[in-house]
């Protein structure tokens, strides 16, 4: 049993009010695979980066668990790489440039080994890409999927020919509106539920998330942050943590969803701790159970009789 | 034991995507009184209006247990009216006019038997005539407390006296953030509370709302709504629910201030069905539990062992 990660590597310079950061370790694949890799092992990651990535990053993986057997490293090419400016309320973001460099001509190729994964976690990359890794996938399996606004706008019918193969699909508010056409949130979750994924999670930062299958919805609460250094990879350690825990309980129950779209909040709320992956790289599992409990003690209430 | 309310009644001319009403009843010691009125009896009203205002209104709400003894109607003067035009996404909206009328000379005057009231809901008016209020209160006794971006703008010290008066603030999150001058909101929470409230609540709308006291926070979800007719009155109507159940179980503590929030958000949600207070004329205690029992179920979580 094992956990399939696509997305991609990058090297991220990243300026927040309270600090800025330059080459650090970044992509959504990365992300994913570092906030699963405290759930289940090992993670088995396709991407490719260049021959410039640096080596403590692949150690820093590998420490992890990270199974690299997939990364493709292209001899003399050059990383992935994005700049971005967070301003005062860090909900608003300037990209400042974008280089695809090796990214610009991957196409995942899945070791044979990767082929038989029961769970899939596919980064948010161009919906054509992450069709190509389901068609090379040979056994039955349950895919979680992320996209964005991008894709939305650029490539809705490969995203739409996609969702038909797609699980569950995490998008935040305003991606949703977007897709559905809908102002409304709870009309939009059922038109995308229609498009496909049986699960649909809408993220909306620091509101929390919501759930949907066909029976339930589950309003996850927000973690209470006084602080948030950098919010870049919040969503794909969100998709690391949720699809990591579904692999580590080998239950998608309803009930089990619930659970696993609060650990994904818990992993995103450590990532938004520290810069770049700083905040994903010392956890445990004990600290990860205790935020889950924090969450817990969050949103309970009863009434007395 | 007693709940006073004081606030505005009006005549509501409202226009939304989904229709219209002219002259309907309105006002935020109505939408309070009237919510209030599910969880405990009397309600003991304060308020104001013309001879103009419709009999009907006044037969509605003593039918619902509030007592008019502390309604002033002013012959031959006329009733404060607003009218408001909601927009698509029913987040934004337009005063088209506001009408003072009798309210502009309003003195709060709480009759005798009213002022050792142990539970009193002030409503969203001008915070000199909310301490007025207070200063005629002669028993000890739980307020609480709402305003607005109007009085934060234009009476910030007023607000900041009456502000150490009152045991919780009911705001929302633009407003918290403007009272606060803060844009994280846990931390702008800190900060009012600094200023007096040991209990504040931020309403989020759709997003639901947030309950800070010494020793807790507590997020309550939203109830998902595919339709949301008319928006008017929904933070009144949570007020109300709020104190309503406070009063009920006279219990300030903090779980049953969590289950009263989780009553304030399902009286917004009866609210914002219909038009008008049309929302909150025909419920009962039984069917305002199932609506409990919903929020429970949209936000509770187990992990299996």
């Amino acid at each position: 049993m094992s956990l399939l990660v696509v997305g991609s590597l990058g090297l991220d310079t990243v300026s927040t009010p309270f600090d800025k950061v330059e080459d650090a370790l970044g992509g959504s694949a990365t992300y994913i695979s570092l906030s699963a890799s405290y759930f289940s092992a090992p993670i088995n990651l396709v991407g490719i980066v260049g021959s410039d990535f640096p080596n403590k990053y692949i150690n820093l993986m590998e420490a992890h668990n990270i199974n690299l057997e997939g990364l493709q490293i292209i001899e003399g090419g050059k990383t992935f790489r994005w700049s971005g400016k967070y301003h005062y309320d860090l909900n608003v973001r300037d990209t400042l440039f974008t280089e695809l460099n090796v990214f610009e001509n991957f196409n995942p190729v899945i070791p044979e080994r990767f082929r038989k994964s029961k769970f899939v976690c596919l980064g948010n990359i161009d919906p054509v890409l992450q069709m190509k890794v389901l068609d090379q996938m040979t056994d039955s399996h349950f895919t979680v999927c992320d996209t964005m606004n991008y894709w939305i706008e650029r490539k809705k019918d490969d995203l739409i020919k996609l969702l038909k193969k797609v699980n569950v699909l995490i998008i935040n508010d305003s991606e949703a509106r977007l897709l559905a056409q809908e102002p409304n949130l709870v009309k939009s979750a059922k038109a995308i539920r229609n498009m496909g994924p049986e699960i649909l999670i809408i993220k909306k930062g620091e509101h929390g998330a919501l759930l949907f299958t066909h029976d339930i919805v589950f309003s996850a609460p927000a973690y209470p942050m006084e602080m948030i250094y950098d919010p870049t990879g919040a969503g794909d350690s969100f998709a690391g943590g949720f699809t990591g825990y579904l692999h580590r309980t080998q239950d998608v129950s309803a009930e089990n969803l619930k659970c696993a779209v609060i650990y994904g909040s818990a992993m995103a709320s450590f990532c938004v701790e520290k810069f770049s992956t700083k905040g994903l790289e010392n956890l445990s599992y004990l600290r990860i159970q205790d935020r889950f409990r924090e969450f817990m003690n969050l949103s309970r209430f009863n009434e007395k009789e």
